[in-house]
């Protein structure tokens, strides 16, 4: 059988290819029948090279261009909606709708527009300006991305679609895409209508490529070679670190969203006050969402030793065992899951319910129920705050305050942790208590409200304190300020009026805000 | 001889150290009585604990309060000019006056009169308000920053009173601050003073500490202990590379400012219009000042092939060989810049002016001016762009407008790059073309105009792509800016309202500017 192409320079090729592999569909197993190719150094090094060229012209361009280019992009994914979500459906198992019709696409044009909104205002670039002493400064284009998408959402994170390949393009940058090995015909697709976006609106050939796989050594040069300017990864934590290493190593700049275990403390006042049956529901839906395979994901949830307690995790279990056993996106997440049930098991977890095989014909394990004494927890917090990506949770049950703190000092970066307490004021003790430990851990802090949905806002911070996130300074998701970590700053000092970027001109009349002289303009 | 002490949660106490060292006055090379010891990591480990403590309360703390200890601290450092002045002279052989007393010191304590005055205002915290979907963030305080200064700024750069201090200060962090090991007795009366201020001002034990030195293996564990939240390094590559390893390792933001050449780009034009002689004495006053001693120091001309290139190269020797040798700071420097001769003569530089061991009686080497065709130096970018941290500067002379791009194309990061040309147009197409090239390398980009001056501007960027600093979209010098590298995406999400930063509220009556639901206010 033929192997699919990849997209270089403008142009659909055969690739360079050392092997290939296939996709399944997760809810039947079924392998599917497309074949793609894994890439040879020579492909990246002809897309570093397209890149480059295609970066030229982009870091010259006005941002108007690069608006009209998202836009069209935009507009042909409505237009081939149907096809999306059919190929998506196929390869990730998620449900058509509401999930990835209703839900996840219009997020991603949202994404592409609002990205194009930033792009033409320049309102991400924080031009400032000092005419005393001739200096000015705003934010610029940084080089060709290269972006890996993560495998649970085909379209919102996509590589060539998702908030990292809009952020990047709206900064300026090329990108290079690297499809996610799970879903590998749904990013073709977009490249495709990507592809033609670009012809239409005038971009350069380049500007958006795609590769569906590499070897780990090409991926790790890849990201550190002198071309690149930045990369974008979500993803499994082992590979993420690999890349990490290598890029790190030759100062490249790389974004990393790699796991994360969204610590959730429920206070006894809040148990009492909204009802176990409510909260174990609530907990339950946020946890068992999307077959729990979500970034924010209520991983951990801290509870004090007691009768709220006590009541709350024997609700949550018997929710989860009346619960179905959704989809899991692949092999390699059933895989997974099972190895953190094992090794969550082996370090003291005990079973409330579940772990073993799911019931779903698809893809799947047993929702699955785990609790762990909080001076367990506390021995072992490395082994214990595992990612068990999909549908389960461990409970950690504190005996007292200090314990429930100490648990929480034990944790990695989080992208959020959330804090439950009584609107009657019996849990602000403890809430002032636990607040300043969460708080360094996570990006998002969270009352009363389960971390799962992430609002495109430009108030959001979908990063965190590693290894949630490679940097606890930058957010993911939210425009402008997920641009800037595809931008270099850029400062100018006594240069000549004509030749500075138009947005720091004197006679700069556009809608973006100016920090000149210290006032806001 | 007794050991100097360390300065370690409020007290100074005896180290607990493994050896120790003493520094020398590089205007006589005569090695000073002071004795410092090089801690052990008890030392290290007491710190960290020390600044824990302190970040549980300054990250609690009213920015008014930490603008008060910054101000006090300001006061006492001028109070106390004269011995710290007598001292950097000292140690660092920079003269009195203008460069110590007049220059630098008014220099820091406007920086930490600037970190107050945002401490106070919050105007760093880029605070962003989304009430449609109850979201809020700010940025906050970091955790523990470790600060490692340069030698060549005793004051404005120093561990514990400069633009590195001042930030992590500013934004709630408190400082462990590593002395430059050529001026300890300098940074030993800052941490006194800054003590003392502390004192006066309520600011927790910890807030400000002092080690001199760790062994390598030392510095590396600090960096990437869980305690700290982030590193300042302003000094040599080799040793910021060995702690950006460690850090990254663990995860942890460091900030570094490795090694800059800082390409001055000269077009024949230029020289015309302006003058051999006067671009020669401006060129070379930038260059010999202080020694060659700053991070901005150009140390990479680009000319055309020509008679005004020819003309300027031979006007330059002639001034290199009229102006004295300064002083260096160090035996290391000294020993380095000679290194950094021979790897560049072995390279294929020519020797226009130069190389040997100086005339000064202090440490010291003669100024040195080198060059090298175009050709050559594309053949040997890596070698050919040493840095040689001194008096001393390479010209490459290209064949055409192409080879110099390829020269600028084939450098590293810098913190800055320089192009002069004619104002008569004649040199407008060749800046056209090397601009971009250009652009993409430099944190500052200047015309007409040589680097050495980095004004404490907001608008400016100390900066730029590695290994000029660790991550091309940060600044070290410029508030608020500078803050943010010490400063985490702190996001709020259904947090009430009582419970939320003073500068998130809905009652929030300060003067910082805050994004709300789209509009500045």
């Amino acid at each position: 059988m033929e192997k699919e192409l990849v997209l270089i320079a403008g142009k659909w090729r055969a690739a360079d290819a050392s092997s290939s592999f296939q996709s399944a569909n997760p809810a039947t197993r079924e392998t599917l029948a497309a074949e793609y190719p894994v890439s040879s150094w020579a492909d990246c090094d002809a897309a570093l090279a397209g890149a480059s060229l295609a970066f030229e012209r982009m870091s010259q361009m006005p941002g108007d261009q690069i608006a009209k280019f998202l836009e069209a992009y935009a507009d042909l994914i409505e237009a081939n909606s149907d096809k999306l979500v059919e190929t998506a459906n196929q390869e990730t198992g998620l449900p058509v709708s509401p999930r990835l019709a209703d839900v996840e696409l219009p997020r991603t044009t949202g994404q592409l527009r609002q990205a194009a909104e930033a792009a033409r205002s320049g309102s991400w670039k924080q031009a400032t300006i000092d005419t005393a002493n001739g200096i000015r400064s705003c934010y610029g284009p940084l080089g060709p991305v290269c972006v890996f998408g993560p495998n649970n959402f085909p379209f919102a994170f996509n590589s060539l679609a998702g908030g990292d390949f809009a952020a990047a393009i709206a900064a300026g940058n090329p990108v290079i895409g690297k499809a996610n090995t799970s879903h590998p015909g749904t990013t073709k697709v977009f490249a495709e209508l990507a592809q033609q976006a670009a012809d239409a609106t005038g971009m350069p050939e380049g500007t958006v490529q795609l590769l569906y796989r590499t070897s780990h050594e090409d991926g790790a040069k890849l990201v550190s070679d002198p071309r690149v300017g930045a990369t974008g990864y979500t993803g499994s934590r082992n590979a993420g670190l690999a890349l990490k290493k290598a890029a790190d190593t030759a100062g490249k700049p790389i974004y990393l969203e790699l796991s994360s275990v969204n610590p959730v403390v429920i206070l006894p006042g809040a148990i009492s006050e909204t009802g176990v049956e409510e909260m174990a529901g609530e907990f339950s839906g946020s946890c068992l969402m999307g077959t729990g395979q979500f970034c924010t994901n209520p991983g951990l949830v801290v509870l004090l030793k007691g009768a709220e307690g006590d009541a709350l995790i024997e609700a949550i279990g018997r929710k989860f065992e009346e619960a179905p056993d959704g989809v899991l996106l692949s092999a390699a997440v059933e895989d997974s899951l099972g190895k953190s049930h094992e090794i969550l098991k082996k370090a003291g977890a005990e079973v409330v319910f579940g772990t073993g095989d799911g019931t779903n014909s698809g893809f799947s394990r047993r929702n699955t129920l785990l609790k762990v004494s909080g001076a367990k927890f506390t021995e072992n917090p490395e082994e214990l705050q595992t990612e068990a990506f999909g549908n389960c949770s461990l409970i950690v049950v504190a005996d007292d305050l200090a314990q429930a703190v100490e648990v929480i000092s034990s944790l990695e970066g989080n992208l959020t942790g959330c804090v439950y307490s009584a609107k009657d004021g019996s849990d602000d003790e403890a809430y002032g208590r636990i607040e300043p430990a969460l708080r360094r851990k996570v990006g998002r802090l969270l009352n009363d409200k389960m971390p799962t949905g992430v609002a495109v806002s430009s108030a959001m911070n979908h990063g965190g304190p590693f290894p949630a996130t490679g940097h606890p300074g930058f957010t993911a998701v939210g425009i402008p300020a997920s641009l800037i970590r595809f931008g270099a700053l850029h400062c100018y000092d006594n240069v000549r009026e004509e030749r500075l970027p138009e947005i720091l001109k004197d006679g700069y009349s556009g809608d973006a805000q100016r920090l000149v002289d210290g006032k806001w303009s």
